[in-house]
């Protein structure tokens, strides 16, 4: 039987990320396993069509895997019937526009995040395509890594009892430039490019919370700027002017109570570069990208405060690992299998871009309470 | 060659800590070393005077400890000449009075924190203690720890270049009472009892920081109760009304953030029940209580996010133990000497009221910070 | 784009360490990456010409990397103008006479070292390069060995604090050619042959020691032959008449005292053939050919003698390695890439003729320190 | 059967050495074990009169150990005919004056080294003993380590061949006084005070190369003061004049090459605080303090310089441990155990006063070498 081919334009994906995650290791990956199966027993076949603005590096990205389709002009390729799907990569400056000329031609949109550079930008993105009557989603690929999905279980299976707080500890060193280059583009520590760790990293917390613990009611954030001047891929001396890191409190509906160090100047002495403690009247969990340790109230130890004396309890040891029991393979192909079955299966597919509209929202919230030293209440979006 | 003696008053200390730390650990293991050597080459031989409220208690304690002056009359106590000191660790809410009664006699005062239960009380005490020329302390122990020593000499050596930001973990499970006993007193769940984390934990980050890192210039808590219901010592149960739980951060002069978790409703996945790390331009550092661990800039190695794969990476793995090159010993018994030395030898001793007023005023600004919602700005207190 | 093709004269690489570093991973890896990416945009193509006196190893050296181009008539060679620079790997020997050869045919020369057998011979060619106006280069490889660049790179990022001393430690077993065949050819034993440790080494610990450490202002060598008799590659007994081992101290300016043991008769308790320890006031460093260690001084631990014991410290355990976060490949191919910027491009390049020298005249005076017992003084080379 | 009794004046044990090395784990542990076995069957026993200039801490010493002779008048001591044997380890300064008087009353002397502060007093005090016909030694306790030791049964079991070449390294750091206290006295590090590394190590070295390898035929040493302000035991500032570094090499009957890098100014990358390499034609050892571990001829690895790819041999992993196979104590005890053989049973002892001299010499002419840059040759002491 052969698969249905549906056709996609990926836009913007020649950079490190959007090649590796989207093109390879999603769409390519399910390609070579022959599609995507559906639940009425076909497959799907994912015709990708490389879009973009500079010819060279698509004919040559197209080349490496053999792909035949690749173009510049985003019109004539929306033109096309064969493609149902628009996905884009690219810069979020550009990303709201390119979006609504998508939906304007019916195509269903996906992309990454964050949708636009402001909540209001993004919410005439989400209601164009909710009025459309198009699929629609936003990355968020953090909820298909092993740990965080550990986590989830934990959840579901009320492991943890009452919730009582959430502990995020984001982050690792980034280069000044000098001695050594920077592991990351000089534009994410720029505010004038949309740089930021704030605008970078919110978004990922929004979506974690919201579908681990529950709607986010309220932030209290405050972000600096530790590192004021850097080198950038020439070498040349420019101002940060952009936050690198974040300490950012969240209030959670039910009384939860969510706290994120977010940073690119820690060095990390911790098991994984993103860890998250999850304390409960039941139990607690912590967990890195990948793997996941519980303790349970009935293995909680008894410290007592003696500090004069080593301690006696090797603390660490006390905790379980939660093993590997199920494999969604990447975390990007898994989502992106997720909203295929969406728009041909008709499952549901809750990481619209509304969700990623609020993701938007808690970024620029979080920023004004840090201009205004307080909290900052978080309305709902206008539908 | 004799040991001149001293009579120290020490009010209150039947209790555990008051007990160990301050009775055996300090002024007696003092006296089993012959005294204290002074910079004269004469020794200070403490005589101590257990005073209080229970005369059972005191007479139990007194005997264990071979000890024969104990007292429940305070009043003829400091109506001795030979009594040069008074110490009080008894409650916080009898604390203020009785200092103003031994300065009123003339004692030089030492003291546990807090100093009194609100600023305004313990501005007063610390003023008249001030205008009466007498010597006066209160208890920082934390500052001779050797995992804070280490950090201390970390700054001290230039070793963090220029500092960037702090970031403590304190806590651990204190027992809800059911089903095994809780392992602190049920005061400390009450706030009409003078309990509470902020009141009991915030004073000790403020001389923490600093004595480490500089004067606190603004604070932003929230201040949290997440389990509203325990049961006391007889088992009964009642309502937990003081915060159990602080989120805290602290702007402190030249730029340095500080953000401090402290919980007694969390499960420890650390080093130590109190870990701190410091990021420097130069290098990090975490300190527990006693150990301390280094990553220079030379040695931080450079992550690259790819969170679809595991670390390759051992994060742990690239930090170096400072090792142990001096010992001071137990450390409310570093702090009594000090003390000691300040009061016969003259040698200075900034660890005055004043600055245990300075801790208070701390508590009671993030409390009504988390009250408030926003950062408040921390005032010099009036002289 | 084509790249702009350079052609290159390869002289004397059909020996091992000539054919894999300089013509394999080298000159034909910057073939296969499609040409050396200059700061224009352009891209250069090595066109290599295989030259020497063994028509048939150097067709055959042709012949197993589908070369065309190979003579053994250099002047012919010479005479191409396509050609524009002359690279020498042969021996010793002959190598002042090609170089003059080919700065009279007006080519960019670059060589192995040593320059020449003698540092009158080595100025003249450096003195005729400078005069004619081309450009000019000695490989000093070890440069770009990634655990000299970690070493350069503690150095330059300040954490040593003041230099101390140096110490490095070189050298392994050559077999005596029975019961089992030597690893190195027989003529580095003699030294009417050119042979000797202090020839072979010392140009190396020069260029080392004042690319990263600062000027060599004096020398105390002794020299010795510690095996008088070995075997040569047809197996007959022959005098070794060269040194085989050498203890050298050098006085770098500024205070700094480096010893260095280099030996052919050493049997291996090291990391690497090569360990260079670097202690300063603020930290020291051992580095081997690849990988580096560094101990801070505030994670120096203190050590107490008390040798009727055994030691209570991990001594090694102390120290962190310093971890790879850049990569410049082969040593040999970075060195190429830097001198054929600096023919086309125009930039810097420090490892001049004169550069190498002094380092044949560093191993001259270090032969005459071990033979009149007594430092020598380095003079500067005339102009 | 009772023991035989001996008297022995112990001058100047009250120091750290003193009292833990010669008193209490040499005489006392002698004593605990019932006195020194002789050759004859009977047994000796050590009557210890401690004796010294300070009252206070003779007394105190003699308390805690329970002995009842103690005294300050040293002239009565001597004129006790039940003393056999004077030994000192108070300060060098004063011991050529003490070993005079001692032997001018017919005691047998032996004493910590050096002997003296210069060569000519050590020789004087030598002479005199030889014509006074009495027994005589200096303690030269590392011969007796079970790691030196080790590398004695291998020499003699002809392990290594031909002995070529053996490398030592000595070293660890002292602090400076700031900001940690020194672990030194302050005296080690001004010329004026008899400090420097020369004077303290280059006895030991020859002591260890003379009884292990051969005659020292000359020495080449730079000395140089790394460090030149440290603070003393009051943390007070003072110019450190003494030499922190020494980087010496010998010349060795039989054409054997040593040299020993010594210092108090580097960080410890080895397995302990001295080790020592020794090559030979058939093997090679490397021994610390305690341990030793050896590589056979057969056994070397043939490395092949390849300095762009990592290691593929594990160098330290191809050498193998020397079992501990006996044990003779305490290092001091054991000599002193041979020196009470010698007195009382006729035994040889070659650790005489002259071979002490000889060490003096040593020292004393490698600071000559220093300061003229040139080889010393040691001529033999005149009879």
């Amino acid at each position: 039987m052969l698969a249905t081919p549906i056709g996609i334009i990926l836009y913007g994906v020649t950079g490190r990320m959007g090649t590796n995650q989207h093109l390879v290791r999603s769409i390519l990956a399910i390609r070579e396993e022959g599609g995507l199966p559906l639940a009425d027993g076909t497959r799907l076949l994912p015709e990708p069509i490389l879009a973009g603005r500079n010819a060279d590096k698509l004919k040559a990205l197209a080349k490496v895997h053999g792909l035949d389709r690749w173009t510049t002009d985003l019109d004539a390729a929306l033109a096309d019937d064969s493609v149902e799907i628009f996905f884009d990569a690219a810069s979020t400056q550009l990303r709201a526009g390119l979006l609504r000329k998508a939906i304007n031609a019916g195509k269903h949109v996906y992309c990454e995040k964050p949708v636009a550079e402001t909540v209001a930008d993004a919410l005439d993105v989400a209601r164009r395509a909710e009025s459309a009557g198009i699929c629609h989603g936003v990355v968020q690929d953090k909820l298909w890594l092993p740990g965080i999905r550990k986590l989830k279980t934990l959840i579901d299976s009320g492991f943890f009892g009452r919730i009582l707080a959430v502990r995020g500890e984001f982050g690792y060193w980034v280069f000044e430039g000098d001695p050594q280059p920077a592991q990351r583009p000089s534009w994410n520590y720029r505010r004038e490019d949309g740089g930021g760790i704030v605008l970078d990293m919110l978004p990922h917390w929004h979506y974690v919370l919201e579908n681990l613990f529950g709607r986010i009611n309220a932030v209290d954030c405050l972000a600096v700027t530790h590192i004021p001047e850097r080198r950038d891929e020439a070498g040349e001396l420019y101002q940060a002017t952009a936050d690198d890191a974040a300490f950012a409190t969240f209030a959670i509906h039910g009384g939860i109570v969510a706290h994120f160090n977010s940073s690119w100047v820690t060095r990390v002495n911790r098991d994984d570069l993103l860890t998250i403690q999850v304390d409960g009247t039941h139990g607690s969990a912590v967990a890195g990208l990948r793997r996941c340790w519980t303790q349970a109230r009935v293995n909680t130890p008894k410290p007592v405060w003696n500090p004069d004396l080593p301690p006696t309890i090797d603390y660490r040891g006390g905790w379980q690992e939660v093993p590997d029991t199920s494999d969604t393979g990447n975390a990007f192909k898994a989502q992106w299998e997720a909203f295929l079955r969406h728009v041909k299966g008709g499952t549901p597919f809750p990481w619209s871009l509304r969700a990623g509209t609020r993701g938007v929202q808690l970024a620029e919230l979080a920023l004004q309470s840090s201009a205004e030293r307080r909290w900052i209440d978080i309305a709902d979006l206008k539908t």
